[in-house]
C-alpha cells in the first residue's frame, strides 16, 4: 500500500478526530500539523506526530505533503480548500464545507479550475450499519423505497459559544441526516418543511437556535423523508435510521458497548446505556473514511462525498433553516 | 351492573364491529338495529339480537333504548347526533364527526341546546398500551414530553369507492394519530405542516388523494409532533408510539399473535407477523369503549371523548390536508 | 353448547382458580361446591354461585351434576377419581394424581373397569404460546428435534406448610415440565439426571428439599432435555422454552402486561418486569383446559391429557428426585 | 510499550489464528515460525512474517526469542511446554493442554521446578462480552449466583479426522464452557452429570463421541451449572450465557455482523444471521488474550489463565465423558 504524507490542517475538536486515526491507517503517515498558531500546531505534533508548522505556503509546497485534510474553524475551509485546490494537493474536508452557498459556490469554481481529488467528511456514510442499510435498500430488499426516517438525537448541548459559531442546528447538525438519507434514497429533495423548538437549553433559543427539530423533506420520486434532531438526550447518542418499502421495512439498531441483557425487580430485559456520542459511535466510520481519502488520492476510485454533495446537503439545510423561521415549505430545484 | 338497552345506528362495517361487541358486554343489550332499509337491519339482528326498526322516530321514543351507537357513514352521523339528542339519547358516535366543520358546529349547537351524555368512537385511546404509555408520560416517567411520534401503516389499500367518500387520508386516517396525540400530550398544536404522495396506489392518486403522508403537529408548548400513514404495509398493520422527554424515551411495540421467536439459516431472533389489521390489533380498545360509554350513560363519570375533542380533530386534519395540498403551514388556533 | 353442571370438589388455592372460570365458560355451569366442611362449600359458593354440599354420595348421585373438577389436596385425588368413576362421572383433576405411583396404579385401575372422560389438569399444555410453540415443532418448523428446554422459576418460595405437603420439587412442580416437554417431543425419557440445590430458603432444605434444580431428561430416540426450576426469581414468574432441531430453533418470549419499552440514563430498551405468577401468566390456559374438557365430556374429541400422561409424569419426577438424593441417572421404561 | 519476540510453534489451523495477530500486535514480534517440516514453517514466514526454523533447540536458544506460543497439535503440548520451560522461556499455550492427565501433571511438575510465566490459551475469558458478564456477577450486579449456563453450538461437525484426534467432545469443545464458567463462578465443581446423543452427524456416533450434549455441574457452593453443546447449528456460531442470582439476571446475546433488523411478509423484527464460527465470533478475544501475555511476560501481571486451570477443565471434561458413558455422577475433589 502506497504510503501519503498529509497535512492536518486545524488543531481543534476535529483535529484530535482524525490526528491518531492518521496515525494508525497503514497507508497515511502524519507528515505535517499547520496552525497558523505554531505553538498550538506543536502541542498537536507533540501528541500525535507530525512536523508543526505555520506557514501555509510552505505546508502547499512541501513535497512530502501528499494531501491536506481541513480540520479548521468552518469559515476557513474555502480558504483552504482554494488554495490547497491551486497548490494541486487532494483535500479531505471536514463538513460543513462552509455556511454561505455563495462561498461554497466561490471554492466549486475554484475546484472546477483546478481539478483534484475531493472529499467531504460525511463521515456517517462510513458507517458499517447505515451502509449496510443502504446498501439493503439499493438492492431492493424491501422492495421500492418510499419512506425514510433518521433519528440524531445528542447527549447534551453543546456549549452556547459553538452554537453562536455553528451556523445554527440545520446547517451544523441536520446537514449529516440531509447527506445520509439523501445518499441512502438516491435523489434530492424537492421540497423541505421544518419545525423547531427550544425546550431543553433557554440559552440556545436566545441564540435564535432551536434545540429540537423535525425535518420533512419530499423527494423527486415522491420518497418522503423525516428527520428528528435533539440537541439533548437523557439515554445517550440516538442514532437510528428506517427505511420503508413497498416489501418490508429496514432498520438499524443503537449500538452499544457490549451485548448484555439484565433483568431485575423493576426492569427486564434490559440493554446498557448507549455509545457515548460521535466519536465513541462512529469511531470505525472515520477509519473507513480514511481509507476511501487514501484510494481517492491514489486514483483507485473516485471519491464517494463530493464537493456537489456538501454544496447540495448545505442548500437543503439553509432550507430548512429557512422553513423552520417562516413557518413555510420551501421548494429546491438540483440541476 | 345496570344494563342498558343499545339501538345501534347502521349495519356497515363498523356496525359489524360494534354489534357482538355489545353482545358480549355484561352490561350492554343489544335492543334495536336500526337501518331506514329493514332488509338490511334484518340480516344484522339475526346475526347479533337486537330487534330489526327502520323507522327512527319508533327508535329513539322506544323507552327500551336507553342509548344509541351510531356507525352509519359518516356524512349522516350529524343527523343521527341531532335526532338523537334532540330525543334525549345519550350517543356513542363512531368518528369521525363528519368531514365538514360547518356541520359539526351545528351538531355541537345541538348538544349544546340538548345535552345528552356523547363520547367520540376513538377507540385507540382505549388500548392498553396507547394508555400505558399515556400514562407513563402524564406520570412524567420520561420527565418532561418533548417530542411524540405515531405510526399508523395500513396492511394494504381500501377499495377505491372507500377512498372516494373517506374525506380524504388525513380526515380518514390520520384524525385517529391526531386525536391520541393530542390526548397523550394534553394540548393541540398551534400549527401543522403535512407532506403527501401517492406510491402504491395510483387510482389513489387519481382520486386526489394520498397513500402515503408524513405530517408535523407543532403544539403551543413547543413539542414536536410526527405523524407517519401509510395505506400499505407489506408486514401487517404497523401501529406505534414513541415519547421523548428530558429524562427518557417511551415506546410501544407492535404486537403479534403469540411470543415466539425463531431461528433459521436466512433469519435470527425472528417474531411472527403482525396483528392484521384494526379488528385484530385494537380489539380490545372496543371493549374497554362500550365500558367508557356505559360509565358515561350511567352517569359514573363524563365520557373522555368529547364531541368538542371530535371538532378539534377534524379542524387539526383539515388543516392537515390543506398544508399537504398547499405545501404551505397552516396555523390553528383553539379556545 | 350443551351446558354441563358441574361439581367443584374443594375449596382451596385451586377451587379459587376454576370457580370463576367455570362461572364465565358459555358451556359450564357451576352447580355444586363440594367440601366436607360445610362452611368451607357455602363460603365459596357464596362468591361464584352452586349449591353448597357435604355428602359426597348425594353430589355424586345428584342428576345436576355431569362432571367433577377435582381442586382439593392432592393425597384425597385418588379417593375422589375413584368414587366419582364408579358414579360414572366424567372427571377433571388437578395435577397432580397423586405423590405415590401405587395410588396412582390404584385409580388407573379404577379408571379401567370404569371408564369415564378424565382429563388431568396439566394447564401449560393449553397455553397459547406453549402450545404454538409445540405445533412448530410438530410441523417441523426446525426440522427434527434435537433438543428441548423449559426454565421455569417462581416468584418466591411458598409457605413452610405447602412444601411440606408438596411432595418435593420435582412433584410439585417439574412434573408441570416434564409432562410439557413429554407432550412436545412426542416421548418419554429412557433416562433422567437431576442436580438439586437449596440456595435461596433454608427453610426448605431443612424440610430435606430443594429450591433450585436442573435435571435432565435423555428421550428414546436421543433427544436431549433441560429443565431448569427455581422457588425463587427476582424479576418474576420467569417461563420459557427452546426447541432445537437441525433447521433452526424456536423459543417463547415471557409475557408481559404491556409492550412498553423503556429508555432513560442507566438502562435502555428495557420491558417492564414479567406477569407475576401462574394465574397471571397462565390465565388463558385454565380457560382453554376448561373447554377441552367439555369437549371430553360431550364427547366430541378424547381428552388430551390422560390419566396415563399423568402417571407417566409422576413416574419422571420420582426419578429426578431419586437421582438429585443419589447422585445417580435413574433408567425409566415406559411400555 | 517493551517489544517482545515471539516463536510460533506449529503451522496449523490455530498458528493461523495466532499468526496475523502476533504481527499486528504492537508489542510483540513474529520472531520465528518453528515446524519440524522446514517447508511448513517456511510457508507460514511467508504469509505472517519472520524466520522459519525446523531445530527446536536453536528456537529455545535463540536470543531473539523472548517466549513462544504453542499452537501445535494437543498430544506435542506437553512436549513443548516441558522444552520451553526448561529453556526458561515464557509460555502461551492453545488449550487443552493434553488430553491425558497424567502427561499434564509431568508438565505441572516440571513448570513448578522450571518457573516460567505460563499462560493457557481459554480465549473466551478474554471476549469482552463474557469478561462483562463475569465483571456484572463478580460485582453482585445479581445478587449472589445460583445458577449459570452456557450455549456453545458450533455451525456444523469438523472432518471425521478431527473428531478421531479430539480426545472427544467433553475434552475438545466443553472444556472451553467449562474453563469460563468456573472463572465466572468463582469455584469448581464437586460433582457433574452429562449425557450425550449422537443426531446429526452417525460417522461421530461411529467413532463413540457425541455430537451432542448436556452437562450439569454442581459447585461446592450449590450453584448449579448447565452446560448446552452442539456439532451443528442450522442458525450459525450460537454463544449465550446465563447467569442467575438472587437478585436479577444476566445473559449474552448472541453477536452478529451488523445491527439491521428486517420486517417483510413472513418475518419481522428479524435480525441476520450469526458470526459464522469461532474465529470471527471470538477475533478480538485473540487480541486481547495476546495482551494478557505480553503483560505476562514483561512482569505487569500474573497471566490470569493457569496452567492449573488448565488441568482443572481437563480433569472435569473428563469427568464429563464418563458420566455420558457411564450414565452415571463423578464426583470431584479439588485441592
Amino acid at each position: 500500500m502506497q504510503t501519503l504524507g498529509l497535512a492536518l490542517m486545524g488543531t481543534g475538536r476535529m483535529a484530535h478526530v482524525y490526528g491518531p486515526k492518521i496515525g494508525a491507517h497503514p497507508g497515511l503517515r502524519l507528515e505535517v500539523i499547520y496552525n497558523p498558531r505554531i505553538t498550538s500546531a506543536a502541542r498537536v505534533a507533540d501528541q500525535y506526530g507530525g512536523r508543526a508548522m505555520d506557514d501555509l505556503d510552505a505546508v502547499l509546497a512541501d513535497p512530502a505533503v501528499d494531501a491536506v485534510v481541513i480540520a479548521t474553524p468552518t469559515d476557513t475551509h474555502v480558504d483552504y480548500i482554494e488554495a490547497a485546490a491551486r497548490a494541486g494537493k487532494p483535500i479531505y474536508c471536514e463538513k460543513p464545507l462552509d455556511q454561505s452557498l455563495d462561498r461554497v459556490d466561490r471554492a466549486l469554481a475554484t475546484l472546477d479550475s483546478h481539478p483534484v481529488p475531493f472529499m467531504l467528511g460525511f463521515n456517517r456514510r462510513f458507517d458499517p450499519d447505515n451502509s449496510a442499510l443502504r446498501m439493503a435498500v439499493q438492492n431492493r430488499g424491501i422492495g421500492r423505497l418510499n419512506m425514510l426516517m433518521s433519528w440524531s438525537r445528542e447527549p447534551s448541548p453543546p456549549p452556547i459559544e459553538y452554537i453562536r459559531a455553528s451556523g445554527g442546528y440545520f446547517v451544523d447538525a441536520t446537514i449529516h441526516d440531509i447527506d445520509l438519507l439523501c445518499w441512502i434514497a438516491g435523489e434530492r429533495p424537492v421540497e423541505v418543511m421544518a419545525a423547531g423548538s427550544c425546550m431543553f437549553d433557554p440559552r440556545i433559543g436566545i441564540e435564535g437556535d432551536f434545540d429540537m427539530t423535525m425535518t420533512t423533506l419530499k423527494m423527486a420520486s415522491g420518497v418522503l423523508v423525516h428527520i428528528n434532531n435533539s440537541r439533548s438526550c437523557a439515554y445517550g447518542f440516538d442514532q437510528r435510521l428506517e427505511a420503508f418499502g413497498d416489501e418490508g421495512m429496514v432498520q438499524t439498531l443503537n449500538q452499544r458497548d457490549d451485548n448484555l441483557v439484565r433483568w431485575d425487580k423493576t426492569r427486564t430485559a434490559a440493554r446498557e446505556p448507549l455509545k457515548h456520542f460521535f466519536l465513541e459511535r462512529y469511531e470505525q466510520s472515520f477509519y473507513n473514511a480514511l481509507d476511501e481519502f487514501h484510494a481517492a488520492v491514489t486514483g483507485e476510485r473516485a471519491p464517494s462525498a463530493t464537493a456537489q454533495d456538501g454544496r447540495a446537503a448545505l442548500a437543503i439545510a439553509l432550507a430548512c433553516a429557512q422553513s423552520a423561521k417562516s413557518g413555510q415549505a420551501v421548494a429546491l430545484e438540483f440541476k
